[in-house]
């Protein structure tokens, strides 16, 4: 038994991966794999129509947005959200809460104008800036709901005079969300919807449209919309394990039951940091991740010795990012609560014999 | 028994399938799905690099080329050759024998100048256009080496004074090809080599850095080749896919084992197809693809009962595209003769009871 703590691509539920193990061999019962049939057959069609309706229900998606399916990552969609948004006389505004912030901000530097409205930099990114003002002449406001390898999330969304442009890719279906406060929201599946090859996208259809660049096909959200997503052959096989993944948090009672698992989840981790002396959180309190739990040790020498016990134990993935050093536990929606248990007795027990 | 002559995403051998559906529910014994591990693990790096080995050695790549695995579909790479390759001053040739050829073109008018050197569009594209002149001073020339909606192919590559780029995402590892020729090759998996969801792109490093258009990191083929293929999290399990693919054909021989197979294939099909009396060919001799092979009936209202005794018979994916009619059979790498000969009985045995 291993308890999958990596930050993504992350664990997914065991139902899901049977499933998905069987249609690679027998979709549906059609005598041929998934993989091998095509995107225009009725049986692929049905797979992707309940994959934007599965999106649509458990994330409440207001009427005037459409759902896509799309290839090439939250790193694809840093560019697309400026080729499409930004006007290359206009200016987008920017939340630098890290890393990936970072990237998105670089990209739509190709397109126009970027003004960083606020940076937690300073601080190697441990803290959300929350005092700033939105410019309202810029053509969007961008934000990274958490950030995967600092371990902060934004607990409230601000309020924005214009289109919020969000990269939800570690967090998207692990809580309630306003879908109607957004202009555009993205997200790499491979966290908490599907595995790595897929990425969604939540487009407002009235803020598309407004620049007069041209734009290639592939990158344009209009074509894609039109197509339905199969403007070319889409990711069939991650879109059908998404599909999966979405009707197993249907089936737990939805996003609103998903968020109290994690924020127990969350809440019972970070209280053993707090209280465990050989550990130390690494964030600011407020800004604390449901996804992503950093800490480090301290005493770092005790660090290797950890991991070692760890990896006997079968906790895999907690390992912190190179820039953070210490650990991150990915608690992810298919994470069990038992996982994070088996995590705090390592923990105690490594206390224990270390005192 | 269902004999799969689908246009793509297309037939994938049986013991590739297998493997993958195990990895989907433990990877080569870790205890976690291929889903859900990182794509920095040392396990999937293994794969990612097995891939590209098996291209290089299956394909005889040379010294000087980078092989990507990327994503979004060849209609990415329309753009994206463009993008990479022509000055916003200069101009592209191509070579218009379908309607993938067009949209490549079409895409390439976003970023300069195009121009068609030649085209079938006036016959609907029965035949490969030999007798034209590429221009010295374009960037490149840009051809379709297969057409899959039409049936047909270049049996020979036109020597080009530019870099030649060439669409072979229909009939990629079908044929021995010298890489040297090319200044850029790309592929959609889906029909010879995996899954949809990855992009093979075999590029020649010197052809690159030569427009100072600034390109959006995920569309530089340079950023790509610096991150090998991992600037972002690749679509793991296509590539995953993908090599188990390569591998089943290394073990069988590698590409000139499979193109004489494939050649057999479709000799035994248009053989038949030329002496049965209720079916024509559509394409000019000289031309027809060996990947798929198009053909009418002399009596169109025949054309449904004989799908209702090919679907009775097992026989799928035969319909022919709605701009051709008539069927389509893809005979793809992973398609066994026996297979070829199962749709050859039903022919004979329709032709028989249609005397």
């Amino acid at each position: 038994m291993k308890h999958n703590f990596g930050a993504g691509p992350g664990i997914l539920p065991h139902e899901v991966l049977k499933q998905a193990s069987e249609a690679v061999i027998d979709f549906n019962g059609t005598g041929l794999s998934l993989l091998e049939i095509s995107h225009r057959s009725k049986e692929f069609e049905a797979v992707l129509d309940e994959a934007v309706l599965l999106v649509k229900e458990l994330f409440g998606v207001p009427e005037g947005y459409s759902v896509l399916f799309l290839q090439g990552g939250a790193s694809t969609q840093f560019a697309l959200a400026p080729y499409n948004l930004l006007p290359s006389t206009g200016k987008a505004a920017y939340l630098e809460t890290g890393v990936w912030a970072n990237k998105a901000l670089k990209e739509a530097k190709f397109f126009g104008e970027v003004e960083i409205v606020a940076s937690s930099k300073e601080s190697n990114f441990t803290y959300i800036p929350k005092d700033y003002t939105i410019p309202a002449d810029a053509a969007y406001f961008h934000i990274t709901s958490n950030n995967t390898i600092y371990g902060t999330q934004l607990q409230e969304f601000p309020k924005s005079p214009i289109p919020l442009v969000c990269d939800m890719s570690s967090d998207i279906f692990s809580r309630k969300v306003n879908v109607a406060d957004f202009g555009l929201i993205y997200a790499g599946a491979q966290k908490n919807m599907g595995p790595a090859g897929v990425t969604l996208v939540i487009v407002k259809d009235e803020i598309l449209g407004k620049v007069d660049r041209k734009i290639p096909a592939m990158f344009n959200y209009q074509v894609q919309i039109e197509g339905g997503s199969m403007y070319n052959t889409p990711p069939c096989f991650a879109i059908y394990v998404s599909m999966l993944t979405l009707r197993w948090l249907k089936a737990k009672g939805g996003v609103e039951v998903i968020e109290q698992e994690n924020i127990t989840k969350a809440r019972v981790l970070y209280d053993e940091i707090e209280r465990n002396p050989l550990f130390k959180p690494v964030c600011a309190t407020e800004d604390r991740s449901h996804m992503n739990v950093t800490f480090v040790m301290e005493n770092a020498e005790l660090e290797k010795p950890f991991l070692k016990l760890c990896d006997e134990r079968g906790i895999v993935g907690i390992k912190g990012h190179r820039s953070v050093g210490g650990f991150r536990a990915s608690i992810y929606n298919a994470l069990p609560i038992t996982s994070v248990y088996a995590l705090i007795d390592v923990m105690q027990e490594f206390a224990e014999s270390n005192k």
